[in-house]
């Protein structure tokens, strides 16, 4: 049963002094999840109420399925902007239509993260690098600030994939500015900044919440053109199933593979900052399999696409969530807000809505990690850069193909063309090093001592060949060159082939290869190419010493 | 001069003496390319004469700009059949739509070349490992060998993107096999085989081409419904501009990114191998160069993709070629008989064109080099099998994408999970070696020497922090960690950062770490993160011994 069902380990051993924590803890994320549910629901083309419906059953699953205690799942802002961004191809936004097709691609992304987790798949996230994942967020940040700024400004900006026409449009449409609207937009950024600065105790978002729907009721603003959210229908969303056709199923695969991707890693990255801090395990495959049946479910009760968020999760923590249990009681209270309560958000004004999304994203923009990144490793930060240039100019989906397509090149690159390093012999530590680094290392004029700083495989056999080539031609008196092994983690049978060539062409030349520090992997598979009967003399060195000792060059 | 056109460098110095072997190679070659192109056009669906144009003036481009003194270039059959597998989805084979997009795919070919050339990318097609294109061309030959049944039989097929479909379609339709047709496929597939078998100095296609033309002629087999070339309009190519639009390009990109770096890969593959038996350089860069502008050139005159082909490369190089005048002198000839003898061609019989095919690509199919990767590796063996079945189940443009990313796949687990191995000291060797492999090996109870057989970067971190939490945890007496970075030939900067945590973590267990054996490019790095101010007596030691001496576990 708890394999089936792993809440019932937590929930056999409810200890009930944890239950003040997650009771604290459910009711805060609940008045947090309102206004941040309707707007990230609003930034992906989709009615506010769609962001309510998601906070309800997706949580109840997740908390039944998840392995993580304080993850609180639900929409993100980078989601929901590659949803605004990309369904809009499809159908026309706030259609009937748009609502299907998300609610499909909901579907689609919890098929596609169940599975992963059957077939323990997560590893798979690996794809895309850190680097790549930093300048890819700071970008969509940035997108998604711009985006607000429709709302912001209280004019109609069709926008486009890239910052850049939204700013060009917003600027061309300045005159249009709603000046209400501007001034509630400007006020609520003000005091979500402020609030958070000063640390307040009374979530922000809430209090600009309050305040907009108070001003804008108070003040009937909008008779004078300020946008209010409206009509929320009440009630439980009832149960249907997405509309699908094949081709409609493949034209999204791609974005459900993005979305999916994206989507779990955030979820899981912030699940297990979270269990470092208590001490837990999160399984990546659990989360996968949780996450899934989460959208699938959810896809069911009109329920947009949900997943792990930073923020939420953090203030889920801290205030007290001990259990999943607090995610219950979140999806308990929201799903009595849905009932009861919805009329209250009638002129919630549409700029609040704006103002927090655009708060929340900023502290996505990561600049410290791009300079962190340049001092230790120009390539990376690099990667950054162009990742983050690429989804500025190119949009999320293309922008982040792009910085994955350049680091996989970058990393092509260097592997093709290893590092490869002459060694000297250092008598006093009796180790061998670098003779670039070391100019005191001793060298022989009949051996080359080559070390290859890469694992041998068939794009970077010419380039060892050629090195290798090099040093046979510009040496005299070569007789032998010992290859040290000892960085090479893993060999394949192309490059083993090449090495077999290359062995024979320098025996012709009247040089012969010995190899030091062979590692058990790569020994076996060595044995499988027959090795040790054909070169077993050549492989059967442990240290590059003993080479050196056998060929009367250094003493014993 | 030479600089801009290579050929001007090998024209300069041109030797009289190797005039003859150039000009019986160019004559070989070009009979050869009779049959050959008007096969190789029908396979991608192209009327027999676009085969001929394609081999006149690219020929001569490839051999001005070029590297290889003996590549052929011309059409081939795996670009051949991916081209009529993709560009049917965009126009009715045959019609002037069609050849209109091939035309407009060869320009875009050869501007990825040209660009490819100019940026110095050449090393980007090792994003397809061995083991993937090994399958992937078994695939592909029984594709295509099984696509000219129709031509073998006299029926007509559909066809579609998996062999199965052929095959089920060509047993449906077995009982309209036109007997005739049969049996001069057939017959000239025995001739092609035993002509081959006994080394025959008279090319077998010839002898088919003749003989077929020659039966149908004298016994006017036409009329029993024997399909023939027909009229092959005569006259050189005029010159036009393939149409496009946008949306054209758009759709074709993906095509002609794939068929670039297919067409690519097997052209500097030959090119390489004739190269090292004449020992000389190719330049990757000038090839892809070379072959851009030949595409490119092409595409205004009627050619469709070319690129360097095995077996006529190799017939070339045999045939005596010693420098590139040898593609002069076949595409003068090509030029002559496309002025004056189209019409010897009009009873050429389709089954004799198809048998080529057939005959030709049967010797791709590779089954040895599967029983050897599964002998020295498994798991490259299952990346030629994996991406074998999905070609053969997807079809070709899917297959090998299918391959790369499950080659790909199983890459990056490797990575995320890598071999660590705990060392001991064998004291008569003076080594340490893992201590599952080598039972004698001395180890230490408070000390744990951990050797770890990968590059540290972000995704492979969590693993090692997993591994190295086991052994605090199991060992109580454990004062010490020594990490043997041999093996560690490039660090990331996330996985500097797990280090560092890990450190102060282990630190509150009082257990310390210390690094042996780190290499010049790693040390650069931990330079850069600042590990020689915060770290520098951990990181000061050059090899395991020293460590151990200072440890008083081992004598100096």
């Amino acid at each position: 049963m708890s394999n089936l069902i792993p809440a019932v380990k937590w929930l056999k051993k409810y200890d009930l002094k944890d239950l003040k924590g997650d009771l604290s803890a459910g009711i805060i994320v609940a008045i947090m999840l309102v206004p941040q549910g309707m707007a990230y629901a609003m930034l992906a083309g989709l009615p506010p109420v769609i962001g309510l419906y998601s906070v309800t059953l997706p949580l109840m699953v997740y908390a039944l399925f998840g392995s993580s205690r304080q993850l609180a799942v639900g929409p993100v802002a980078l989601v929901s902007m590659m949803i605004g961004t990309t369904v809009v191809n499809f159908a026309e936004t706030g259609s009937a239509e748009y609502i299907n097709i998300v609610l499909l691609l909901s579907l689609l992304i919890g098929i596609i993260n169940l599975l992963m987790g059957l077939f323990g798949l997560g590893f798979l996230v690996n794809f895309l690098s850190h680097a790549v994942i930093s300048g890819f967020t700071s970008a969509a940040a940035l997108i998604i600030g711009f985006s607000q700024l429709k709302h912001i400004l209280g004019v109609n900006l069709a926008g486009g994939h890239s910052v850049f026409h939204l700013i060009i449009e917003a600027i061309s449409k300045i005159g249009e500015t709603n000046i209400p609207t501007l001034i509630i937009g400007l006020a609520s950024i003000v005091i979500l900044f402020s609030l958070k600065k000063i640390k307040s105790p009374i979530p922000a978002p809430l209090v600009v919440v309050i305040g907009g729907i108070l001003v804008v009721r108070l003040l009937n603003l909008e008779a004078v053109g300020v946008k209010i959210v409206g009509d929320i229908p009440g009630g439980f969303p009832s149960f249907s199933m997405p509309e699908f056709n094949l081709r409609n199923i493949n034209a999204l695969l791609p974005v459900a593979l993005t979305i999916a991707f994206i989507g779990f890693m955030e979820s899981i990255a912030v699940a297990k900052s979270l269990a470092a801090k208590d001490k837990y395990k999160i399984d990546s495959s659990q989360e996968l399999r949780a996450l899934g049946l989460a959208n699938i479910v959810g896809s069911f009760f009109s329920a947009y696409p949900v997943t792990g968020g930073f923020g939420r999760s953090a203030v889920n923590y801290q205030s007290g969530a001990k259990t999943p249990l607090a995610s219950i009681i979140t999806a308990i209270l929201m799903i009595i807000i849905l009932l009861y309560f919805t009329p209250l958000f009638y002129f919630l004004p549409r700029a609040v809505l704006g103002s927090i999304v655009m708060v929340a994203v900023f502290g996505l923009i990561d600049i410290k990690e791009a300079k962190h990144l340049f001092e230790v490793k120009k390539s990376d930060g690099w990667i950054l850069v162009v990742t983050f240039i690429s989804t500025l100019l190119l949009g999320v989906e293309s922008g982040i193909l792009f910085g994955f397509i350049y680091s996989l090149s970058v990393f092509i690159k260097r592997s093709a063309y290893p590092h490869i390093a002459e060694l000297g012999y250092l008598e006093e530590e009796g180790v061998f090093r670098n003779v670039e680094r070391y100019l005191e290392a001793k060298t022989y004029s009949q051996v080359a001592i080559i070390r290859i700083d890469a694992s041998l495989y068939f794009a970077n056999m010419n380039f060892l060949e050629d090195k290798l080539c090099e040093i046979v031609g510009d040496r005299v008196n070569l007789k032998s060159i010992i290859l040290d092994f000892s960085g090479i983690n893993d060999i394949d049978a192309v490059s083993i082939g090449s090495l077999e060539e290359l062995m024979t062409e320098c025996k012709e030349n009247r040089v012969e290869f010995y190899f030091a520090g062979i590692k058990g992997p790569v020994r076996d598979v060595l044995k499988g190419a027959g090795w040790y009967e054909n070169y077993g003399d050549k492989i059967k060195y442990l240290s590059i010493e003993d080479i050196l000792v056998d060929m009367k060059l250094l003493n014993d």
